[in-house]
């Protein structure tokens, strides 16, 4: 139990999810990348992150890193897992602690990016450095397996939101299409969703329901 | 992005379940700790664990650390969460990578344990080293508020099971009664459970059927 000779190194980084418009105006789910300014993998797309210092909280890396890159200051950012295959960099063993938040379009359209940054569709990646592939993969696994998809869509739609938004938010998340009417019919049974008594302004006539949750939703869990 | 002088150390430790019976033979969460034979904390009870060295996998510290002291070997450790505070340890900055398991009864008495190994019910732990505490804390909870009960009770339990036998399990895992009638229709209901035609034999009269899910658990998820 003596401590070793230390050659390993900590990093944190971090999946962001966001639902925005595909080449279709369909929504899907994107996530950020960082240009790779320097080897390993110099030029290569990898997650918002750094080294963790000595003097800051592993959530602190993940925020301050993020806002660095991205622009975005999500509410809440939780811990999705900590990869640490030994092959994972080229350079030397490096542990990695991976936290991950999802957040709504407005978030996005306010925040200012860095010159490095580039969203990507999450089911359409290019080789990213080291093994953010897999750290993606498995933010989507997780995201997709979920139990509640009403924490999913507070955290992209916000407090109300229409029937057809729910859906759009479950089908970018699973990635396929839903067959509307059923859709309607399995939500109108649900008792986590009731009716604000609101509609969607803006719309021209017959303007849908808007809805909310019964209960506050955690946003990633 | 160059990498720091490095003073973190990564660490893993693992939080291992098992029901076993109390001092009034019900049956009540343990989990398994031990002694330090060297400062920090010297003589404290702590997590199985120990330092993540250069040419071993997270799980394999996690799965050789726990075989050395509590001499089991679970078939199944999941990752739970990564502890990484600045404070947690007084002799510099320790990233512990957490694991965990649920084992069953007969696999801790085939178990041959280390020296320093003592078992301690989850509810009314020592003042443990570190945040170990804290950890156990955050595993008891999460086992808690885990969706899927089929699962921790088929770590528990094996494959069939009484409707008693599962309710001492959301009992331990609770930590209060439930009534014997409304847990024997709730579970009753339930799609995920069959009756397997067979009774538990060893009993004097009116033997108890024996149960077990419809479909394969994942131990700790």
């Amino acid at each position: 139990m003596t401590r070793p000779d230390n050659t390993i190194q900590v990093a944190v980084s971090t999946v962001i999810f966001a639902l925005r418009p595909d080449d279709q105006d369909l929504p899907a789910l994107w996530t950020p990348f960082v240009a790779r300014t320097r080897d390993p993998h110099l030029g290569r797309w990898a997650l918002p992150g750094g080294w963790l210092s000595e003097n800051e909280e592993l959530e602190e890396v993940a925020a301050r890193t993020l806002g660095e890159t991205t622009g975005l200051h999500p509410s809440y950012l939780e811990q999705l897992y900590t990869f640490g295959a030994r092959d994972r960099s080229p350079t030397g063993r490096v542990v990695s602690v991976v936290y991950w938040a999802l957040v709504r379009a407005d978030e996005i359209e306010r925040a200012e990016p860095g010159e490095n940054v580039q969203w990507f569709q999450a089911d359409n990646l290019p080789d990213l450095a080291f093994d953010h592939n897999r750290i993606v993969d498995y933010a989507l696994q997780r995201l997709r397996t979920k139990v509640e998809y009403a924490d999913i869509a507070h955290s992209f739609l916000g407090e109300t939101f229409t029937i057809a938004q729910l859906r759009t938010v479950h089908e970018a998340v699973l990635g396929h299409k839903l067959d509307a009417a059923n859709f309607r019919r399995s939500v109108a049974t649900s008792p986590d969703l009731v009716d604000t008594g609101e509609v969607l302004t803006g719309t021209p006539h017959r303007p849908p329901k808007l809805y909310r949750f019964t209960r506050t939703p955690n946003p990633t869990r």
